[in-house]
């Protein structure tokens, strides 16, 4: 499993990812899922990646070591993108390319080409855009009315997000968010685990204010867990109780 | 979709349903999905349904009306068990009759035989029990170190019940917990929606001591959506913001 989302306010582009895989339950491992093209003063570009993790691999290998996904047969890489639309539509060839080569093995053993990408960040003084790239190459988006995508095993992680992230919210405050919604997923689903992997951007700097991975030694995230738990049993302990039934 | 939950206490049993039915996303309705088989004062038993529609509502009738289920063909009717064993046991066989009626049928059609019902109560001086039951008519109980069951679109409302819900919790703050969930639950997926229908009964009571259906007119779930969401959204304000980047 997997946890990755990314959230674009208006001061910029937070990215978090967990780095647990499993290739079922008892084969489980550590991959890193937040990946950076980035070159600071040009550009600011990462990718999260769930799903399938020799498909979305191997995607980041054609992207990084170029591949030939123009019209013309013309090897491009991702950090040729000038834009950020020009760069998720070099991601789509790339990941009909992998399907290209590999679907039809994938299908003989039974194994799905299921994949998700968050892509987000910024090129130039085109503007700070993030997208929801789909296993067909396809994409989306992200507006400002829910200025959030989810990858992967989302559910969890939602409500939070649903209530703490608008357009308008303070970048840290998202980040915190974003941290608070991991842990809402890693505490339900053991699919998702430590450590993860932060990235900030704020708009138009082009760079990363923040690039850290957070471990379980990390006091800081530690501390967040102990506090959002105590203040979630408090938040329901806040509410009066149902004035139903006789007791009441 | 369909979001059902039940917590067994200490102190007794709670179940909520959501009503919101759908057959695609455009042909919306309202159905109950908790089902009482009570007798105040001999058993309190519910049975809350997810899943295929027409297969639950069939097994429903099986088990209200009276079915050829005993090894010898005996017709029995969910109130004739004599303990929830027993009536978990007669549930999953009048699984496997609708499933053998009308299995073939569903499988020529391309409709998937899935549903899962939770079954809680009590019958005389057997103990309080609550089960969950599965399309095979295969089931478990519910043990005390995770004293929760959901069915249905319960990954929404998960972090709440794994922090909030214990063996020793208040009965009537579980119903809180429960009335959390589902907002929570509804408030991420609009294929899970009001009303909703609470039941709570107390260990050796034999009766239900709450009993009521919620709608989008009830003041105290009102009130404890606008709390819990100003909840959330002080909790997470109440964490310090990260200490990562440089403006920190």
């Amino acid at each position: 499993m997997t946890y990755c989302c990314a959230i674009l306010v208006r001061e910029g582009l937070v990215m978090i990812a967990d780095t647990r895989t499993n290739a079922g339950i008892d084969n489980v491992s550590t991959y890193r899922k937040l990946h950076m093209f980035n070159a600071p003063g040009e550009r600011v570009m990462m990718i999260a990646s769930a799903g399938n993790l020799s498909a979305t691999q191997s995607i980041l290998h054609l992207l990084r070591e170029g591949f030939p996904g123009g019209e013309n047969g013309e090897i491009e890489k991702l950090t040729d993108a000038r834009t950020m639309f020009d760069g998720a539509q070099m991601i789509g060839r790339a990941i009909r390319r992998v399907h290209l080569l590999e679907g039809e093995a994938y299908q003989q053993s039974g194994v799905s080409f299921e994949l998700s990408l968050l892509f987000g960040g910024q090129v130039g003084d085109d503007p700070m855009r993030l997208f929801l790239i789909y296993a067909a190459g396809n994409f989306i988006e992200c507006g400002r009315d829910a200025p959030y995508f989810q990858i992967g095993e989302y559910k969890y992680g939602k409500p939070v997000l649903d209530r703490a992230a608008v357009f308008e919210t303070d970048i840290y405050d998202c980040l915190k968010v974003a941290l608070v919604s991991m842990d809402s997923t890693m505490r339900s689903n053991i699919g998702v685990g430590l450590p993860i992997d932060i990235a900030l951007s704020r708009r138009d700097s082009l760079e990363l204010e923040v690039d850290q991975r957070i471990d379980h030694t990390e006091p800081y995230f530690h501390d967040l867990r102990d506090r959002w738990s105590t203040a979630l049993r408090q938040a329901h302990l806040g509410i009066p109780r149902p004035p139903y039934g006789r007791r009441n």
